[in-house]
C-alpha cells in the first residue's frame, strides 16, 4: 500500500546492520514472540528496522493468522482526566505485544457502546478492553459474543468478562477513616451513578462504614447521574437543601468533589474551613487545585498495562475463563480535608444559613 | 458476525414501526442523505432500528462504494487535556455526517505517527485527521498520500494539507498586551517546542510584539522540549537561573504555567504575588487551579467539528486544494496576573535571591 522507490529491505538486512543472525531478527520481529530477546536489542533492531523502512507485512499476517493485532478499546468519556492514563497503559502495553490499540469513544452512552463494538467488529479486532461497562450489560455481552474481552476500571455484575479494577472498598474506608481520625462524625456522601460498579461500590462502603463505626444513623447522600463536575455542583447544593447537618463530604470521585467545591464556595461554605472534601483517583492536577484534594490514588497507567497483558493472554492463550484483578489503592491527604478537633469548631449546621 | 436467533428485519420492518413510507427509511439510512430528513425523523428512526436491531450491512456498504465511512485520528498526547474535547466534537460532527472516528496516539513521536498511519491505512480509512502533526513532516505526507487530510491545532509549514488552527499571533499579543497594560515591562516567556506551530507562532509574536512595543532590547525565553508541567518547572528554573529581571512569564500554553507556577513556588516566588504568569488554550480545569490561570481561550471542540466538517467534505466532494480554517480567540483574565501599578512593588529582581 505504501510507494517506495527503494528496493523492500529483507530480514537479512536488518540482521546486517544489527549485527546478529537473521533467526534472531525473525524471532524478534515474531509478534508471539517478544520476549525472545532483551530490550535492548530488541530496541536496536525496531531502530534499524525504522531506518531502513522495514514493514512485516501486516495483510500477509493477518491472512494466514487471521489476527489483526489490534484490539478495541471502548471508552465512556474521553474528557475524563481519568481514562487518558489508562489509555495510555493499554497502548504501551498492547506494543510491548507487538498490538496496536483503536479507540471508541462512548459518551456513556450504552448505544453509543453498542455502535462502536458493531464499528469495531468488522475492522477484524482480535479483543475488546471496555473501560464503559455498566454494571448489568447484557446487550453488550451478547454483541461482543465470540470476542475476547476485559473490562477496565469497571466491572460487570452479571457477565463473564475478565476485569482490572481498583480496591474501591478499600479505598473509600480510608477516605473515611481519614475524616473520622479528623474529628467529622457527621460525613455526608455525594455518590456516582449506581448503574457503574465503581459508583456503586463506593456507596455501599459508604453505607457499611457509617454504621460499622456508629457515625450516622442513616446516609446523607446525594446521587450524581455522571462523574463530572457539573453533577458535583448539583449534588453539593442538593446537600444543602436537605437541612442535615454535615462536616464533612466524601465524593465518588474527583470531579464531583470539584464541582462540590465550587458550589458550597458559591453559598459561602469555604473548603476545608466549613467543610473538608473528598474525592477519589487522584487525577492528574488534583494536587494542583484549590484547594489541593485530598483523594484516593488508584493506578490508572498500571490498570491500562494490567487490562492489555490480560486481554493479550486470552487471545493467544484462549483462557476462557473470567480473571478478575484488583489493583490496591493509597489514601492522598492535601489540603481539602480539615481537623475539626485542633479548631474549636465543633460540628456546624451549614444548612443554618437557608433557615429562615 | 452477530448472531440472531431473530429474523432480520427489513426496512419495510422499519418503516412500519415508525410510519412513513420505506423510501423514507431508505434515505433516512443512507450515509450519503443524512440531512435528508428532519432531526427528530431520523432520531425516530435510530430508535426504532436499535430496538429491532437493524443493521445495515456495512460490509456490503464498503465493497460497493469502497467507502469505510471511518476517518482516523491521530492525537500527539492524549494525556493532554486540550485534546480529548476536540475529539469529542470530531466524533460528534462526524457522526452527523454518518462517519466513525477510531484513534490512534502516538505519543508526539514521529515515528508512532508514522506507525499509527501504517496502521490505520488497511483498516480501510477514507480520510485522517491529524493533532500530532509537525511544521516540516514531509514523512507523514508520503505516507498518506492519497489519503484525504486535515490537520487540527497544529499545521504543516511545506505540506499541502488542509489545517484548522486558532488564532495564535492574536491571543498571544492579547496576553502581551494585557500583561503591558498592568504594568509589567520585563516580560518573560517560557516558550514551547519550535518544532511543532504553535510553539513556533507563539513564540514569533512574542519576539515581534516586545519589539513593536519597546519592552525589551531582546527576548527572555526558556524553550520547553514538550507542552508538559514538567517542563514548565524546569524552564521556570532555568528563566530564575538566567539573572535577567522579569515581572511576568507568558507561557506559550496551560500546562507549562502550571508548571511555572509549582517551580516558582518552591523557590518562594509566589503567583501573583511576586510574578504574573500565563497560559493559553483555557484547558479543563484551568478555572479552578491555585491561583485561577489568565489565559487564552481556544475553541478545542469547535476546532474538532470544523475538522470533521473539512474531512468529509474533501472526502465527499473531492476537493484537492487545501483549505485553512482559523478560529478566533478570547483572552480569559483570572487571578494568575496582577497590576505593578496599583501595588508600590516595581519590577523586582527575582534572580537576586539566587546572587551571592
Amino acid at each position: 500500500m505504501t510507494k517506495s522507490k527503494h528496493a523492500r529491505p529483507t530480514l537479512k538486512d536488518i540482521a546486517r546492520d544489527v549485527g546478529v543472525h537473521v533467526s534472531t531478527i525473525s524471532r524478534a520481529l515474531n509478534p508471539n514472540n517478544t520476549h525472545a530477546v532483551s530490550p535492548d536489542l530488541m530496541d536496536e533492531i525496531r531502530r534499524v528496522s525504522a531506518r531502513r523502512g522495514y514493514k512485516p507485512n501486516a495483510a500477509a499476517y493477518l491472512l494466514r493468522t487471521n489476527r489483526s493485532r489490534t484490539i478495541g478499546v471502548v471508552v465512556p468519556d474521553i474528557t475524563d482526566p481519568v481514562f487518558p492514563p489508562i489509555i495510555r497503559g493499554i497502548e504501551d502495553a498492547l506494543a510491548r505485544h507487538g498490538y496496536v490499540a483503536i479507540l471508541i469513544n462512548t459518551d456513556g452512552d450504552p448505544r453509543r457502546q453498542a455502535q462502536a463494538v458493531e464499528t469495531l467488529k468488522p475492522r477484524g479486532i482480535d479483543g475488546l478492553i471496555l473501560a464503559s461497562v455498566l454494571r448489568h450489560d447484557l446487550d453488550t455481552a451478547r454483541l461482543i459474543s465470540g470476542i475476547p474481552a476485559v473490562t477496565v476500571s469497571r466491572r460487570s455484575d452479571n457477565v463473564g468478562f475478565s476485569s482490572v479494577v481498583h480496591d474501591e472498598h478499600d479505598g473509600f474506608c480510608r477516605v473515611l477513616t481519614h475524616l473520622a481520625s479528623l474529628g467529622h462524625r457527621a460525613i455526608a456522601t455525594i455518590a456516582g451513578p449506581q448503574t457503574i460498579s465503581t459508583g456503586h461500590n463506593r456507596y455501599s462502603s459508604y453505607v457499611r462504614f457509617i454504621k460499622e463505626f456508629d457515625l450516622l444513623e442513616r446516609p446523607i447522600a446525594a446521587f450524581a447521574r455522571a462523574f463530572n463536575e457539573m453533577e458535583g455542583e448539583r449534588c453539593a447544593e442538593e446537600l444543602l437543601l436537605a437541612r442535615q447537618p454535615f462536616t464533612a463530604v466524601a465524593c465518588a470521585n474527583d470531579r464531583l468533589a470539584i464541582g462540590a467545591v465550587t458550589a458550597f464556595r458559591r453559598h459561602g461554605v469555604e473548603c476545608p474551613r466549613d467543610v473538608s472534601i473528598t474525592g477519589f483517583n487522584d487525577m492528574p492536577l488534583a494536587d494542583r487545585l484549590s484547594p489541593a484534594l485530598t483523594t484516593v490514588r488508584v493506578q490508572h497507567y498500571k490498570a491500562g498495562t494490567e487490562a492489555a497483558d490480560l486481554i493479550v493472554d486470552t487471545i493467544e492463550n484462549g483462557t476462557d475463563k473470567p480473571r478478575h484483578i484488583v489493583l490496591p489503592v493509597e489514601l492522598i491527604v492535601r489540603a481539602s480535608t480539615r481537623s475539626l478537633t485542633q479548631a474549636n469548631a465543633a460540628a456546624r449546621n451549614h444548612t443554618k444559613e437557608e433557615q429562615p
